[in-house]
């Protein structure tokens, strides 16, 4: 099986199928169908088949997917079949809400550090990490953590990206809408709310 | 110009444009080449072209597009040229920082009302918008307010999406991680973190 040359979008895709297909497991389903899974995520089945087809062969037509099967192939593509430690920096409202999140450990991440600033939330603990000074990021290396979540201010965006980079990190998930340069083997996704936002109006009919 | 039959991905990807175009009319540029919005947003300028494609001729070969006509036609199609009403619910960590966000004006998208059931925070005023208690929701279809963000724990999520849309919305930006049952004229994009940073790992080289 030859997991090289996929497409970004199905890399995209792949891990709301692994929700889907973690969903179906918690019910006890040992069979989804991709009109299942589709009619859960609100993605086309024709789409799911199409994603699919770049691994190989993962079901047989009208019986349906073997969900813990399909839940570890999916795993092994995406990389989540090891654990991964991932570092927060910024410990303001939103970086409290990602501490209080319980979702990532479903795929196998788990956020081990959490920087700020502020003197004041030094050695505080939010949702069950130590809060470290941001001047420990260089410590990030020996500690083997290699995600990092950027949830700063957007005028120390850039700063932080680049302590992280310098930490060994391979792959950064931002919070701020403002564009990061970071080397090219460093990977960075960006949540932008606006963006996401704005994409509703579209939907919209006109009232 | 022909708006209908535009692929999913192809709108997802628009707000991303527009994000480049507005930044790149602050930095005072007249036009900007698919080479250079690419660079500045990590797409493939091949990509950039062919989204351009469903919606006629934007630009001229080499001389690349005129930033404000492009930005205006962007709008235009994503409904985003008139402005929209926004409803946050639940104002937690996340959704403090959803209203302290100061990203949605520029696409003309206004937070014009924020609920929660903590009687403690009701009446408080919080990134400009006062919090009102949520059964006062049902009062968002005089008031204009097309748009919803959820913000609020998971197990009240569908509850406060069958709120919502009672109350005439018709676009509902969700945080929470589970799937939420709408009638079909609804359009909910989801936010999930977790599922954001279980991409990461794909693109991250084994040490």
């Amino acid at each position: 099986m030859r997991y090289h040359k996929i497409p970004d979008e199905t890399i995209r895709r792949l891990p709301i199928y692994l929700r889907g297909l973690l969903f179906s497991s918690e019910q006890g389903q040992e069979r989804v169908s991709s009109q299942g899974l589709a009619d859960f995520l609100g993605v086309s089945p024709w789409q799911i088949r199409k994603d699919f087809s770049y691994f190989g062969d993962f079901g047989t037509r009208g019986v349906g997917y073997k969900t813990e099967k399909l839940t570890k192939e999916i795993k092994k593509i995406l990389k989540l079949d090891a654990a991964h430690k991932v570092a927060l920096v910024g410990v303001g409202n939103l970086g409290s809400a990602v501490l209080a999140h319980a979702g990532f450990r479903s795929y196998g991440l788990e956020i081990a550090a959490a920087f700020d600033t502020d003197s004041k939330k030094i050695g505080k603990k939010v949702g069950g990490v130590i809060i470290e000074d941001v001047r420990k990021i260089s410590t990030l290396r020996r500690r083997k953590v290699d995600l990092g979540i950027i949830a700063v201010p957007r005028d120390t965006a850039q700063k932080t990206a680049d302590a992280l980079v310098k930490a060994g990190l391979k792959g950064i998930l931002s919070f701020s809408p403002c564009h990061i340069t970071v080397p090219a083997k460093v990977k960075v996704i960006t949540i932008d709310i606006a963006i996401d936002l704005a994409r509703l109006p579209y939907y919209v009919p006109a009232s």
